[in-house]
């Protein structure tokens, strides 16, 4: 299982948006929109075994479990269509129970360090940061859960949260990267263990 | 220089589209467009040494050129609104010459062939393929073109024109990628070339 847990600053809260303006009225939800994407899709078929947390504004999070989902497709506004749904349902999540709107999408009342309380010890947290070792060069764990930011800086309450639980942060290479763009390394660099000269 | 010839099966060749319907009365523009970002865009900026060609329907070709470029903006709604702009103004490319609707913009009457017999001879062409060796093992060239299909195979046309023209063809994971990870995917080999373990 890999796990992907981005931290949407810009992001709605609740359903009132149009898809037809993902980078105006919705805040900057087409950055979460790609990272979902390149979290699931390959080019025929979608990662079971993935599971990606969108962080909303540290109010909701949206969970989406590769395992269930039906009907991902690779645009932005289809995806953003998924979370609007998804918001719409806020009502029904109740302290700690999850709103399950559509396969595989849920919506619970937790924000950042909620989620990251939930891990189990199995995933270790892992900071996608540029100031850290290359990820080529380090041993991957298993079942690593990457925790990054959408297009802004993480707040300084954001960092100590993760600096607190963090167990490692890797860099992706030389260049900053998208967060979408971040996730679609991560993700080759994990199955090409063992596949090549790793 | 990296180049990214983009074989576009089902996309436009005229403006007569909606940018609320890119996945569909467009044909799969939205496919278009996350390779173009994916192959321009950074964190921080846009990719100088980068061009990108798409091959609309083998009929016309709107080449994006990353020294000029303004105001590429990641999501797929405003990179389709560039491309709309150069197919209206398709009338003003007359033969060989192309029309620059927008800065860094180019619209071009020439299909597959007519984009791979333009390559100069520093570029030699690299095609993406899933059967090929490893990126990884290989030692990139310098300015690479990259040929790559949309979410279709190539036509058994263009694969014979690929295959002659080709110098090489790599693979980038044992994964089947959509063609913007792709295109992610070989940005970040070739980043890291000579900055970690290359």
């Amino acid at each position: 299982m890999r796990q992907f847990i981005i931290v949407g600053h810009d992001a709605p809260t609740s359903p009132d948006f149009s898809l037809d303006d993902l980078t105006g009225g919705a805040g900057r939800l087409d950055v979460l929109c790609r990272c979902v994407t390149a979290a699931f899709l390959l080019s025929h078929g979608i990662r079971d075994e993935v599971r990606v947390h969108l962080v909303l504004q540290d109010e909701v999070t949206v969970t989406f479990e590769g395992e269930e989902l039906r009907r991902l497709n690779p645009d932005e506004r289809s995806t953003a269509a998924l979370i609007r749904a998804a918001l719409a349902a806020r009502d029904e999540a109740i302290g700690a129970m999850a709103a399950n709107p559509s396969p595989g999408v849920y919506l619970i009342r937790k924000g950042l360090r909620g989620v990251i309380d939930s891990l189990d010890a199995q995933s270790p947290l892992i900071l996608l940061h540029e100031d850290a070792e290359a990820l080529i060069e380090t041993d991957p764990p298993a079942n690593p859960a990457f925790v990054l930011s959408d297009h802004r800086e993480f707040t300084a309450d954001e960092a100590d949260t993760i600096e607190d639980a963090a167990d490692g942060r890797v860099r992706l290479g030389p260049k900053r990267l998208h967060a979408d763009q971040a996730i679609t390394v991560a993700h080759n660099y994990l199955d090409t263990d063992g596949f090549s000269r790793y």
